[in-house]
């Protein structure tokens, strides 16, 4: 395929329009525990009046708010989600709302591919990309949409990572706002969200106990943390593998075992990847492990899990709805969650309302702030403004009932002195 | 006084040389849980040779352990310690292995300064700091030791605090290490150390429980975290008053109340600063407490709990060892821990040895770093370089038995490309 | 209604046979999870050949996995369910393996009065019970049934409780043993796996999250426990209301607020009963609380949530599947999760297998237990032997690979011994 | 010895009177935390007028505070404690307010025994028991005491045990109310109180931390899950052995690794003895023990922890306050807190005051109701009855703040029905 497809006119966009009604009631039902959102939408007004912008990210209630946020803002609004992360009750609503919708829950590659590339045709000026999708495509198979891009910005550590190359072998063209690494996104989405929402996924789907089990978390960043510690909250014993040794360090002072994978591969009942890094499991691994054991991702997906390797492995039938079984020789065989998508958001419904309308309200200020300066900023990896942090918590803290306190004039004066007392 | 003192005849430097041998025990008890020192002793070699080291930290049998492994790489060690943060018999079996001590645990304000300034009197090159103590000190009220001093190494968040303030105004004229800032000082001193044995020092010393009762945590910061954390471990309500949004907004998803502290001065049973800034709790929060309110200090010791405020106050009687009665009215008192000192390090006997281990590794590999690099160096505050605190952390590691995992080639490569997969 | 239906020939026992072998796959998942019941089953052996056992719980993969190990036994083997708690895949596959189903999810509660009667055509000696409904019944309703019936075994704390007043009234006609309160039932499902699949469950039906809310727990029993340590983990602040002082106390040291629900109903996000006793939340607590809060019943389901009161409450339309809007005056509503019936059976599926695992272990021993024994025991209620507890821990520590130690000679003896040492 | 002693002239029954005012201070303090106690005391009145009561409980300010409340009861009080557990400041304080004290911090077995046999020789009506020391001494030494003897009442899980035993031999001769059983002090004295005091003791004597080591709990009742909790709250990991299997399934799903004690012997760091059975961990255990192990009792004291075995073992010299070098071979040694004393109650200073508080009242209002109706009970072993326990704990809630639920009359009714609703 070169990019283009050919068959523009034989499938439509979305599955089927009178779905609306019911993503409708989804949509308002999130509405209303997104305080930050409404906020932030309040805040940006109508700035960004007659601006394209698109959106790629899991196509479900929460996200549909920030679809419909952008476009009160003024915006002509573009979005486009593959098959396994669309809602079509929610694409369908939001395609009554004269919001451009490419996304089929149907959809196999060849079509997702050709939602895309409908989507990049929309001369988009500012994207909200995931896992730096749109960014690498566009740079590499769809330059010609490139010329239309004024600033994107990046929802994931596994989007930020690839930017971030990107800058340093001077190929990245335009300005990327790393919204993942906005405190209101990085210490609550990743810790309280996709932490949380991974173990109950696997739970939701298999119905199995962690009390008594050995959990394997690969990886001990945030994400690490939150499953860790949700996994002990329900009573696993949780064994760490991380590369770093100061991470490593925190897991046995947060009260983990820490060890190698091919140490503990062989013992854990259930191995959450969190690393963002492909390859975390693989083939090799899994072959070393119990028959009967579970693998899912709580980070960004393929190939974090692949049954590659120096003898790959061959998917079989699915146990239950999302637990494709895996043999891995005549007599065992391994459990995988999801087929190694990110469990959360394929098997689950993704992340909470409370925690997603953090990262959405950080995404529809920072396009408000976009739209303002992109032409001062130059290509490359660039920071969330600190005081959109602040003004995102100080929002998210009004609607939980908490009160912020002020340093006192005293408080004030003692910071800024250094002569001794 | 003008910072020299004309009594330096009447006044020995330590108490009592014959407590030696009881220090001698209590040092080498602490020593057999210290392996990261161990590790970096074995490392730094005999890298000191001849240099003039000055420490100044609370002395007990941990920090003696670092002053001892400065003597084994070949410095001449000299240690000042005021007189509340003094043990006696580990001043004495210091003494007694050729290490100059000042320290008396019956000094008051006026010995604790004379015992400062023989010390200051050694010519020293490289110093350890407490607060910023010595730096401050020496760039005030003895210039003439500035004139010796090739670098220092800060201990404390409240330290590196005023360290931060002289570089900005310009005054600082030595460079200097911020150690409090290493990964493996600041992720677990503050949060594993200080945070759990405050709590255990205010149990210890009043006897009372936790369960029932509100625990009111002023700061959440690493030390603010900590003191949460075992508060509700052991059945507090714990409700966190925080100046910065995102930390409360952490504070509020980790399951905390939070308040400002004029809100909850009159509900809480027991309230903790951990600020590292004065004032934080005065007499006029404390006016508002309820009878027999406890109020200690997790952070940098006086005056971040201060009694004085638009109308001070006159603390009374002891209530029992370490507990102070302040009354605050005709029927009210509160109680004060410690006299507002840091209570752990002194009612207390301050961090576990392991997590102090930590910090003080740093500490000496950072004194051979100083030793070898410091000619190179501007003034101002500097980094411990990652390369330090991955070596503590791996000899920490290797005493646990737990083992760092390494990146297979497959997850270097991915992690290095950005093209997509 | 008589309690004898007329329409007999009108509607089938079951859905849809052609379901069985998507029934079977989830039966078999779920048997792989449950080794307690498999140590069971090789203990029972077949014993009870040729007796007519009645099943009436939740028709799940697990329970029917308790089902066909009672045929296996040699029972003859009738399932009844009602609509909301039948699955017809699991019914359908039963069927297909000469289980006697009369389950229909779609059956209102007319058709579900039918079914109940053909069940108890069946001429049945002993029954598994689920809230004493089947013992109730034939107690009023169903006389003849009663000739036939030689025991029951009843599975809740809403069941015992009926069974014990009819036994006091001597109303009990039959021997019941309360399998709910042997200890590996109790201490296990009522803890870890209701109190947790509870909390999940309203998570997956309303993507909230717990962070910053304050959940109120009415109820501090085994399950009310399992519900504010599963929230708390999730970040809630917790406030336990409670009748028993002693309870009471024990939420208070285990760090939970402790109110009236009068006091704490207005300042409530989500509302979880865990009493087993009805009317423990009304229309009349309901009023009082704040727009948008949450109700979910984590006990015995109606009416131990009910909208009667002084002036009773009429629900509207599902806001979402499983939530049902209730408005409580022109400007505010309450949602209510699965029309008050127990949340995690209905709208979730069920505890987890391997606790339920324990509990159906229990009753598969219990029934070879009363098929020897029945002709011994009075009417009343009976505890379930400890050797049967002990059994059933056994069996599952090997599953889990855990070791139970022996006493030594020495402790044995010490333990006899009164004199003094 | 016979059980008197000769040498009655030549020691006096405390240590110095002079230390008075110091006890007052500190009896005075653990007073303002004890509401419970002060319920009891005012509900009691004076209905102990002329009664002979003695008290053997560890001697220190909360104990203090129960031996004032009989006084003021009316009762003449006399009190003994054997020398570990006696404070001096405490005694004096005491016998300055007319208590007749038998109690020395310097005294040795064979001060010990003089002491208690002053101590029975006051003819005492009631006795106020610890581990059933005192009944069965009268019952075997000093059957002449027995005489005089109306009731006892028993604080500890170790004391309920022979008393039970003596029950069942016949040889039990007074009644014995079985206090540690009391729900008010067994679900909270043994878990809040002596789990969390007994590893705060251990940190306090050792200045070590958990995080990262592997801790070991002997026996999962009461006690053991409260240090199990405590052990890792603080950041180890726990393994837990036990005897009896549910127990031991509990701790499984309690989220700890459960293994026999011979198993993890080699490799735990620390260990804590649970069990109120003599020889839990004996020479041959400690001899599997890796170098630097540390065991503690948490338990009933001697012998729980016992040098005797195969081949016994020979202690050696004090590592530090309360910290026993024991060599295990050329090469190995283990440390051993307190001799083998109950850790909390011996190298600290006993669980906290408010827990103790309740068990105190409860010893209180039982005294008061065997002073009542004790002519009315046979030998053997009595249960509290549950009107104190619900006294108690509404004492506690009020104090706490908290308030007690009452049940509507909807919910009385529904709770006495059994019909169908």
């Amino acid at each position: 395929m070169d990019g283009r497809c050919r068959m523009t006119e034989q499938v439509d966009s979305i599955v089927d329009i009178s779905l609306a009604a019911a993503g409708r009631g989804r949509i308002s039902w999130a509405a209303t525990f997104m305080p930050a959102l409404a906020a932030a939408s309040r805040d940006v007004g109508t700035s960004l009046s007659g601006r394209r912008v698109g959106v790629f990210l899991t196509l479900e209630p929460k996200t549909a708010n920030l679809a419909l946020a952008l476009a009160e803002a003024g915006a002509a609004v573009s979005v486009y989600s593959s098959g396994p992360h669309t809602s079509d009750d929610v694409a369908a609503a939001l395609a009554a709302e004269a919001v451009r919708v490419y996304a089929r829950s149907d959809a196999d590659s060849h079509v997702d591919e050709l939602l895309l590339n409908r989507f990049l045709d929309d001369r988009l000026e500012f994207l909200i990309d995931d896992g730096a999708g749109l960014v690498r495509y566009v740079h590499t198979k769809r330059r010609d949409a490139l010329t239309f891009l004024a600033a994107a910005a990046e929802q994931t550590t596994s989007g930020v990572r690839p930017l971030r190359v990107m800058e340093d072998e001077g190929a990245l063209e335009v300005p990327c706002v790393a919204v993942n690494d906005a405190l209101t996104k990085q210490l609550f989405d990743n810790v309280y969200g996709t932490g949380q929402s991974v173990v109950m996924t696997l739970l939701d789907v298999t119905n199995v106990q962690l009390q008594g089990k050995v959990v394997v978390v690969v990886g001990y960043g945030y994400v690490g943390r939150g499953i860790s510690a949700t996994a002990r909250a329900f009573g696993a014993r949780v064994v760490v593998t991380e590369v770093d040794p100061v991470r490593a360090l925190q897991a046995v002072h947060d009260g983990y075992s820490v060890s190698r994978l091919e140490t503990v591969s062989p013992v854990g009942d259930i191995f959450f990847t969190a690393t963002g890094i492909g390859y975390s499991i693989t083939a090799d691994q899994m072959r070393l492990m119990k028959n009967g054991a579970i693998v899912a991702v709580g980070g960004g997906g393929p190939p974090e899990v692949s049954l590659t390797g120096d003898v790959p492995l061959v998917s079989s039938d699915l146990a239950r709805d999302y637990v494709r079984t895996v043999p891995v020789d005549a007599e065992r065989s391994v459990f995988l969650i999801a087929d190694g998508e990110s469990a959360n958001v394929t098997a689950g419904e993704g992340n909470s309302i409370e925690v997603i309308d953090l990262s959405l309200a950080v995404q529809l200020r920072v396009l408000g702030y976009l739209a303002d300066r992109h032409q001062s900023m130059d290509p490359g990896v660039h920071e969330v403004p600190p005081e959109i942090d602040d003004l995102v918590a100080r929002s998210a803290l009004a609607a939980h009932g908490a009160e912020v306190d002020d340093a006192s004039p005293m408080q004030i004066e003692h910071a800024r002195s250094w002569r001794r007392s």
